[in-house]
């Protein structure tokens, strides 16, 4: 396992190092290439030579962080260090996985369920982002933050809050987000681009699983379907499908957000979303799966009318039964069913 | 016209005065409530008799601001101070507005277009929110920020901002957040109440709307219509449509996002948005209309498909003139001709 260390030594493992080399995490996002970028910049202000490495390159929708960035151009070393950052687990690092295992230096994450594969690990689950701890190792390091590296750590902290909304936001976020705004960067521009930016495609595909939206027992149970065929289709690649799964959550009312995601002919990934009236965990458990009260999961086998049937079937038990409300002076839920 | 005030002046008239009358503007939002609210709880607490309301009456969508709170329950009495908050001007007092002129002491605003019909006007043009100003207000005040006063101020400042988003925000916006957060606020569940819950006939209107998107021009032009058949069949209310022109303005490459709201049988309100490579307040000024760079309108009469007709031949006109990139080596942009 991992040796716990804190922001200094990460730091001084740093500071006595040279020929860095950064990893960051498969299907990479805001916050591992934000901060991936945070420390090479800061690294090699302070003279460093390092480089920056991700098993799926470096997406065009994150450019702004790398301008003129060309990976194939970073100086090519033997690294005498190697630092992860954002990375849970050494699966995460795909097909290198097998030839990192048991040669990370170095780990800095905020993911509780990190699996301490790198000899040092900088963990704090408490962060909202892995940008709030690289911004306190660059202090320890006494980097200095400029426009590029307020950038990528804004971008981090912004894309793993979702702007500030999740409840992962804590005080320490924004006094972050001021500080580096301080900077000069154009929060707008960012936000715009990680939060409001869809594809025609991606806007195609919303269209088509909003028009399966479905409701049952006066509104209060949601669902809606995205079939492999409205994927084809519309040819939205699986990073750009973030945020479908959530459109019936969004509505006032409903207290069983359920979404079916076609995995195969006849294969569905189901994900339930509740209010405090639906246990999501115990709905999804009685169909062999299980998560969390308020989110939770299971895949079923057969058509889709099928698949529907058993969970709508749980659901009108889960709320006849749970729901003291309705069910006050009511027998078993009754009155509930359509 | 109004007397210019600063913090202190303003906090030192709320401090000599009693029997104090808070109005919000009409279709009130997060920022007058919120604001209006922290004044009301803080003038309460320092043993002061005050008031509030609002033209349009307290909508139970910011219930969380005045949690079993009764206007009618509210002390009667003629007022010695009349405060408005974030009312830009006199008429967005709807019907009292009438009978309010000449009486207003105080306006407290962050709208640059105040039109200074108050006798002191306290404005911080740069302020994201009017709760930023309030905020300062009770620091002159000394009175004592508690949870709902942290509710009140920390909603009117992320419905102003969009949650951070908007170019409005400061590091300021971000300071303020942060110690509003301090008093154990659960900004989770303000900002899913706030940005994250749809009524299910808003979602049913979205379809709707979703279903006109239309492209031209290679899917640089994008169109959407909101009929006052659908507004009827979903039965939207006007206040709840908030967001929906902003759709076909998240589409990637899109240079001019146009949509049609229909105001009467043949008549049709015309909002575009666009990119650096065209000029909306142009486009729109050849139509009758005008605005700014980016963001424009105009009202055309006739049926739909006259009115997209129109814009249709300005912004083909428009593109082809105007985009270097395009024209470049092409006759008048012929080659954008669908």
């Amino acid at each position: 396992m991992a040796q716990a260390v804190n922001e200094r030594q990460a730091a001084a493992l740093l500071a006595q190092s040279d020929r860095i080399l950064i990893l960051c995490h498969q299907k990479p996002d805001g916050d591992t290439l934000g901060s991936g970028f945070a420390l090479l910049y800061a690294l090699l202000a302070m003279g460093k030579t390092a480089r920056i490495a991700c098993p799926d390159g470096f997406p065009p929708r994150y450019c702004f962080l790398y301008p003129g960035f060309v990976p194939e151009r970073q100086p090519d070393f033997t690294p005498s260090c190697i630092v992860a950052v954002d990375v849970a687990d050494l699966q995460l690092l795909g097909a290198w996985a097998g030839r990192l295992a048991g040669k990370i230096d170095l780990c800095i994450d905020h993911h509780p369920s990190n699996t301490g594969y790198a000899a040092r690990l900088l963990l704090d689950a408490k962060a909202a982002a892995t940008a709030e701890i690289i911004d306190r190792v660059l202090r320890e390091l006494g980097a200095q933050v400029d426009y590029r590296i307020a950038v990528c750590i804004y971008t981090g902290l912004a894309t793993d809050t979702g702007c500030f909304r999740y409840s992962n936001t804590t005080p320490a976020s924004h006094l972050l987000a001021a500080r580096m705004m301080e900077h000069g960067i154009d929060s707008y521009r960012i936000n715009k681009l990680m939060f409001e930016t869809k594809s025609p495609a991606r806007m195609e595909l919303e269209r088509m699983v909003m028009d399966t939206l479905e409701y049952y027992e006066n509104k209060r149970i949601a669902f809606i379907a995205m079939t492999l065929d409205a994927i084809e289709k519309t040819g939205v690649p699986e990073e750009d499908m973030e945020g479908i799964a959530a459109i019936p959550r969004q509505i006032e009312g409903v207290d069983a957000a359920v979404t079916f995601q076609q995995k195969g002919p006849e294969r569905w990934r189901v994900s339930m979303r509740s209010s405090q009236y639906v246990d999501a965990s115990a709905a999804c458990a009685r169909l062999g799966g299980g998560g969390h009260a308020r989110a939770a999961g299971c895949t079923l086998e057969g058509t889709l009318e099928a698949a529907k049937a058993r969970v709508l079937g749980v659901l009108r038990d889960v709320l006849g039964t749970q729901d003291s409300l309705k069910a006050e002076g009511s027998q078993g839920g009754k009155d509930l069913v359509v």
